[in-house]
C-alpha cells in the first residue's frame, strides 16, 4: 500500500517575518491531508455531519520541526492511520519538501507529527464510535 | 465624543516573509475593534445570536495600505459608525501606530478602511433589521 | 484570451464560527490567483526579489462579498491584469463557487475585488518600475 | 514566584466552522504568551534580531486538547520555563479559562502544551548559544 501524500504549495499567507513557514501553519497543512485522505476514502467531513451526525476533533499532536519551509516551496503532506479506538484514530504526519518519490530522502523530511482525533457527536460533542462505513473503509485499505 | 481605538499588538503570526503585517490580517484587527467596540456598547456577538437571533456579516471592505506595520508594533485601531441603513452599518476604522493621542499624526496613519455589515438573522441568514437595543445604543452614543 | 482562473478548495483553516470563511481569508485566496497568475507567465516571486531586487505589496483592495463559501467548497479565483501604471499594477479578481467554464452564472460569484499592487525596492522598499522582464511577459499575453 | 500569564480573547479570526477555535491557533496564543513573557523579562525579539544576532524557533510542540475554548471566551495563557540547554529553552503552557487566581480548577483547563524552542544564528539559521542577558534575566527569576 502506497502513503497517502496530499500536495501543498507555501504562500504569503503561511510565511512569517522569520522568512519561513509560520510554526502554527504547519498544522494547517496537516489537517488538509487529513481531509483529503479522508475524501480519498469517499468521506466529506460536511457529509458526515450531516449524515452521521459526528464531527473530528483534535486531541493531541506531537509536532518535531526539522527544517523550515519557505515560500513557494512545494510540499507533500503524508496521512498514515496507525492506532484505532473505539472512537479515536492516531495518525502519523510527514510534511516533505519533495514529491513522494523522495521520501526516502532524510534531508527532504521538514517536520514529522502524530495526530489524535476524536469522533465526537456533532450535537452534543461527546464521544461517538467511529461509524461504520469509516471503518469497513479503513479495513478495506489495510487488507 | 472620543474616538474608539483599540489596541493590537503585532505578534508573530501576523507577520510574513516580506518582514510586515500580512495584508489580510488587518482585517482581523479591524475585525477585533468592531468586537470592542460593540461590546464597550453593551453587546457580545454571541449574545446576540442567542437572544436577538442575528449575527453581522460583512459586506463590502476598502482598504488603503499607507505604512507597514512590523513585528512588536503596537497599534491603535479605530472604529466609527458611520451611514446606517435599515439592516446594515458601516463603519470608517484606521489603523495606526502610535497611541490615540497621536492620531493626528500623517505619518501614524498605516491603514485606513471603510467596512459596511449587514444585519442578518442567525438562522436564515437573510437581512433583519438592526434591534433595537442596539439602534438606542447607538442613538445614545450619538447625542 | 482566457481568463487566469485557479482552483481552491475550503478548509477547517478558511471558516470561522458562523460556518462560513472568514471574511479576511478570501484575500488569502486572491493573494494565491495573483501569485499563480504571476507564475504562469514564468516568474515566481522568490525568484523577482532575489534576481531584480523586487517585491510586490498591496496598496488597496476593494472587495464586495456576495455569497459566502462553505467548508469543502471547490473554488475558482480569477486574476485579470487592469490598469498598469509605472511601478504598479491593477487587477479585477473574482471568487467563484463554480468550474470557470460555469463562470457566466450570476449565482456562483461569490465575491468581486479590486487589486492595486506596487513593485518595491526590496531593500529600500521605495517605488520601483516595473521589470522589463515581466512588461514584456504582460504584453505578450494581452497580444 | 508567580506563574507568568498572559490574557487572550478569542474573535472570530480564531475560531472555525465546528464553533470552537481551530487548532492550530492554540498555537498562536501561545506564541504570543512567551514572546510576551520574554518582554516581561526585558527583551524584544526584534531587538534581540538587532543588537545580539540571534533568533527563536520552535522545534517541537506537544499539545494536549481537553476542552474547547469559543467567541468571547477570555483566556490566560501561561508560560512557565523549565529545561534548558546551550541553544535552548523548554516551556510548560498551559491555556485556562478563567482568570490565572482559578487556575487551580480542573474544568479551566483548556490546552497544556510542551514546546521546545532553540536559539539560533539570525542570519546562518544555526545553533547558536543563549545569549549571557538572557541568562542572567532566567536566573535572577528563579532566584
Amino acid at each position: 500500500m502506497s502513503i497517502f501524500c496530499w500536495p501543498a504549495r507555501v504562500y504569503w499567507e503561511d510565511t512569517d517575518g522569520g522568512g519561513v513557514v509560520y510554526y502554527a501553519n504547519y498544522l494547517k497543512f496537516l489537517e488538509r491531508a487529513r481531509t483529503e485522505w479522508l475524501r480519498s476514502l469517499g468521506f466529506s467531513q460536511r457529509e458526515l455531519a450531516r449524515t452521521a451526525g459526528i464531527v473530528f476533533a483534535v486531541r493531541s499532536v506531537k509536532i518535531d520541526y526539522r527544517r523550515p519551509a519557505r515560500l513557494d516551496d512545494e510540499l507533500c503532506v503524508t496521512c498514515e492511520p496507525r492506532a484505532r479506538g473505539a472512537a479515536s484514530l492516531s495518525f502519523a504526519q510527514r510534511i516533505l519538501k519533495a514529491a513522494p518519490a523522495a521520501a526516502a530522502a532524510a534531508e527532504d523530511l521538514l517536520a514529522g507529527a502524530e495526530v489524535r482525533i476524536a469522533c465526537l457527536d456533532a450535537r452534543t460533542f461527546r464521544p461517538q464510535p467511529l461509524p461504520d462505513m469509516l471503518l469497513s473503509a479503513l479495513g478495506a485499505q489495510e487488507d
